[in-house]
């Protein structure tokens, strides 16, 4: 697999990228000089991936969040995510990257119900036995039906991120995740999304590749 | 076609996208104020997808960049966007969305010369003989190529989504374009991304889909 350096796989594109880490480590290295190698990583990324500096202030992760998402991603157990956006960002993964939003049950579901697509995607998840790291970049209802879900023991996940973006809504999903015993990454407030997501993910996926 | 509203499409969804419009409104009605409806709709949108209500004062739309891309989206031309991301978030389009980063043409340019795989797409779109709306969400550099090929009439655009993010290039490319002839839709700085330009793409898909 050609080797990659935050996306890029050209020369001109790892000059970019590299050029782009050293502005964003002068600009956040104060607000991340308490984390470990590795969450510093994961935020600098984020950072690199919304050109917005807040990150570093609002990005949360607990309960062993990096070394259960690195034991799941290195064993290459599924990934889960919410929208289709989420998965199309994810690249480079030795294991399969699941998305239930256009599933026919999913909609089947949402239309017999009053939960959203995006919710009843993680019921079909769970249906199917699902056992891995969950993405949300999107969606506070499929958040708070996949805390649901593990509350009930109906779905097993090494970890979430859960990023979901938006004024309603998703602010209180992502507090509520983040006082779970789940291993979880948020982002504190209304912003998140799906570069966040996606460049969470990534830069864990990565991390996992380079202990190789 | 199920209709639906800011993404959402079931009643849960309704009511929550309904609410957001509402405190979005609130959050950036006067620095929208001077905007026409259609512009002011897309600007809400971008903060909506974001909640970033900074995108109200930095989002910027000239050359009746509204006009023409309702003109082309209405009669169905092809959209194209820099990287597969963006194109999964663009839905209901009745017409074609491309992409060309993972085209093995794009690979073979990008690998025998210093380009991005991402303005590589672009030469291969406009080889393809590319006629449309152009939405970059991801890369200055495929935003450069974008327009050298319409300055050399190699490329025929309607008008030019050009959001790209990052600290290093973004914001002297979407300079570049604001100050072509060409309609266009762009982020001041370095801020801009995949949820910005879907959700301009997606609004004025809706916008025109109402028209009808």
């Amino acid at each position: 697999m050609k080797p990659t350096f935050m996306g890029a796989s050209t020369k001109q594109g790892y000059a970019i990228a590299a050029r782009s880490r050293e502005i964003v480590r002068s600009l956040i290295n104060e607000k991340t000089k308490d984390l470990t190698a590795e969450e510093r990583s994961i935020v600098e990324r984020i950072v690199h991936s919304t050109a917005d500096p807040e990150y570093a202030d609002i990005t949360r992760m607990s309960n062993d969040f990096v070394l259960r998402t690195l034991e799941a991603v290195s064993q290459g157990k599924d990934i889960l995510t919410d929208i289709s956006m989420v998965k199309s960002g994810i690249n480079k993964y030795i294991g399969d990257v699941k998305c239930y939003i256009n599933n026919e049950k999913t909609i089947e579901i949402a239309g017999n119900t009053e939960i959203t697509r995006a919710a009843a995607a993680m019921e079909v998840a769970a249906s199917e036995g699902f056992d891995g790291v969950v993405v949300i970049g999107n969606a506070p209802t499929a958040l708070w039906k996949v805390m649901e879900l593990v509350e009930n023991r109906s779905m097993n996940v090494s970890a979430v991120i859960g990023v979901p973006v938006g004024f309603v809504g998703a602010a209180e999903s992502k507090k509520a995740l983040e006082e779970t015993s789940i291993p979880n990454l948020i982002t504190q407030g209304p912003k998140g999304g799906t570069p966040v997501a996606v460049a969470a993910i990534n830069s864990l996926i990565n991390i996992s590749r380079n202990k190789r």
